[in-house]
């Protein structure tokens, strides 16, 4: 949902180019198939679906690691979840960066959000990358990370993707299954009180939720 | 040779655990097979072998993409050459962060030098990618990207890679060849000429080299 809400402020101002990735992670069809409906709607051709196989070899997380379960309302702690994949979202902007470098596109939108508690979302995290970026990539290149919804709650998410226009329709939140969400994962949690905080019906099914 | 010398180094201070990306280079079978057996060498058990395919869909680059061909003595020009790899130095850090993350390791060494003429093999670029990464990983993670090599010379890393009895004749440089080293892309002019410039005689052989 989050990168659906990304890709709709960037939709304002860009033509735009989107990158999916496969890293290993439990719901990974169920991703895929979101990406591409949701490229879809915002009539994107170019499109870009690679494979990071490090994370998964290197696991440490229960979203990628098939024998570590995953938590239910884990996020209410106050640790780093166990859903945390190490420095992922460094990860996917690399391949992001790299992409742009070689297209020519000076912005990469990205969609985290601190209320995960992933250290790797906040917004310290995204201008330290910038800097690196700035540094690492050929001069000129003008390539900025982007991360619109960094400071926003998910019921702020919820509202401005509504006000968008943005697919919520076809987005994938839950970490556990790929044919109706859980409703219990962190992330099914904290998409629900999203929903419920911005007073607006979540239009995916779930198989329970309160 | 830059990652076996940092390795070298590396091995002063520390447990080795040694990582190599496939990321679809020409070379990279002759790659890994310098390696596995710089690992054996060091006797290191703990080793990663992970592939990262997103550089190679991605291209950009003389070294990933066989339409382009890998140019003669470029390096001598001023410009960016056209065996830079978009960002690949942060794809590498990426994975040996997230490797680190999980293993508990502390120093993650790369053989970064500036010589070459890379954006993401500068000074510059490992410092602020060091910010990203104190900010993107756990809490107290206290992981550190170390470049021993970034400032030096070829002849400087020459020279160290024999005073610390690094097995320079084990490694690979050719970004052309497999079976015999060039002697005449970029990385094989930089090295012999480092090794001319140390007074010290390059252990592997060449097809041709002034």
């Amino acid at each position: 949902m989050d990168s659906c809400v990304a890709a709709a402020v960037a939709a304002q101002a860009h033509d735009l180019a989107l990158l999916h990735v496969h890293y290993g992670q439990r719901t990974e069809g169920r991703e895929l198939r979101a990406f591409e409906e949701i490229a879809g709607h915002y009539g994107v051709s170019r499109r870009l679906v690679v494979e990071d196989r490090s994370l998964a070899v290197i696991g440490g997380s229960s979203l990628t690691d098939a024998t570590m379960p995953v938590p239910e309302a884990e996020a209410e702690r106050r640790e780093v979840p166990t859903t945390y994949v190490p420095f992922r979202n460094a990860h996917l902007l690399c391949i992001g960066v790299s992409w742009a470098e070689v297209i020519g596109a000076r912005k990469v939108y990205i969609g985290a959000e601190a209320e995960s508690g992933y250290p790797d979302c906040s917004a310290g995290f995204i201008e330290a990358f910038n800097r690196a970026v700035e540094k690492g990539t050929r001069p000129g290149s003008g390539i900025e990370v982007t991360a619109p919804l960094a400071a926003m709650t998910k019921a702020k998410i919820v509202r401005l993707g509504v006000e968008l226009g943005a697919p919520l329709h076809l987005t994938w939140s839950c970490y556990r299954n790929e044919d109706l969400a859980c409703g219990r994962c962190d992330s099914c949690l904290l998409r629900l009180r999203g929903f419920r905080m911005a007073g607006i019906k979540d239009p995916i099914s779930y198989a329970e939720s309160d």
